[in-house]
């Protein structure tokens, strides 16, 4: 069995075709690594979900039984488990009704690995200023979709994404940091884009870090680029759109330290 | 029975949890009024529908097919039919593959008529402005949904939105027309927002209206406002925010003109 779905803190059987996860994206999710069984970075992907649930409205399951539900489903050992919370079931019309939310887990194999050398896409389809919804990993993702799209239409297995200004906001499926001047970089995601668990987890490996406004060009002079996800770790880019990205040793040096931390993320 | 699942043409009797409308808000929905087991404005309703999906890439069913599924769920006379068309199933990752869409159809009753007179609020959560999905009927609505919870906590059935440079775009759940200088205006929805099939259909009538940016000014200043869409017509607005309108004749005229063209509204 791979999935499961509950409704509040009851086990439900099947998908209501009225979930206001379906209606309106009106929900969020997680995508977590496992390995062995255990989900090393549970805490963090369930406290960014509770963040979420108060900044929506949404009403969050028990977490040890969504815990004990997890590990049935990891039984066989698959190494990604999705979780999605939507607001549950209700009449048509947008206003919230209080209610039990749904949560459905389910279990997936690791995706087939980056290319190597990675080559990164400038995507044309924006990502929309909307502070009210960033940092939020929510379930509204048709810019991610078509962006995506864009990526494989033009060979490429991921692409950066900008806001209407020009800042450079994320990759389709990953957050995006840069080494330049001795230092690291990432975008402000205040206005837009999905605040990373492997983000945090890096940025508290990088207490230097620069995070504000990065320009296209600060992408195309970085001597290093690298995306991050709680399911790949620390993917590093060699190219981007015609750019060729030089690296750097501080790459090198911040991925062996990641991967001591969470030596997981080797099976990839 | 009041509602109806289609993957591609086939009829199925459940939905996926890996539908990806509840992955990631892809796809498109429709809300059409329906009269006497009549749907008034099919055509147009489908003609947006194939327009949003071609602009998203997702399979449309069988347009007779569809039809014929709706007037049976309409036997027993709702009068409110919505439509979800989505990418339909998919493993796990943005990248959409080919595949037959998820057509979901359900009958609803009318909602509550609205209150009279009708207040609105200024709804704090903004529009964004996301050139690639604007006008589009989408499943990404947490932004209705939050402007939507707003009103209610502020004790208004309905309010104005708009983007973040201040231009007010549209209600949670209607598009908005004002009445000042002897003339009719519409917000430009080229940026965002959902272009509405009662708005196209006002649009038809009134010829010489200014389509472009509206501001919160404009608003408070005009002499007549009202919202439409395609359940409940032509809904006019008494106040906004701590403003009075005063109403025009010029409204009460296009109120009988539309209700004259479209006499199914009378019901509401």
């Amino acid at each position: 069995m791979s999935t499961m779905i509950f409704r509040g803190n009851e086990r439900i059987t099947a998908l209501s075709p009225r979930d206001r996860g379906l209606m309106y994206g009106d929900g969020l999710f997680e995508t977590l690594r496992a390995s062995g069984g255990e989900i090393p970075w549970w805490s963090l992907h369930w406290r960014r979900l509770q963040d979420g649930a108060r900044r929506l409205g949404l009403q969050m399951p028990d977490e040890a039984l969504i815990l004990e539900a997890a590990k049935t489903l990891l039984d066989q050992h698959p190494q990604v488990l999705k979780i999605v919370l939507t607001r549950g079931e209700s009449g048509r019309g947008y206003l919230p009704e209080a209610g039990p939310g749904t949560c459905i887990l389910s279990t997936h194999a690791l995706p087939s690995p980056m290319p190597r050398p990675l080559s990164l896409h400038w995507c044309a389809t924006p990502v929309a200023r909307q502070p009210v919804l960033a940092g939020m990993k929510h379930l509204n993702r048709l810019e991610n979709v078509l962006a995506r799209r864009e990526c494989a239409d033009a060979g490429h297995a991921e692409g950066l994404m900008s806001d209407s200004d020009g800042h450079v906001i994320c990759a389709t499926a990953a957050n995006v940091f840069l080494y330049a001047d001795g230092q690291w970089h990432t975008p402000d995601l205040s206005l837009c884009g999905i605040a990373g668990i492997a983000r945090a987890r890096l940025l508290d490996m990088l207490p230097e870090i620069r995070i504000g406004p990065v320009t296209r060009m600060q992408v195309e002079k970085a001597e290093a680029v690298f995306l991050c996800n709680a399911v790949r770790g620390i993917m590093a880019v060699h190219r981007v759109g015609s750019v060729s990205v030089p690296g750097h040793t501080a790459l090198d040096a911040l991925q062996q330290r990641f991967l001591g931390a969470h030596p997981f993320f080797a099976e990839m």
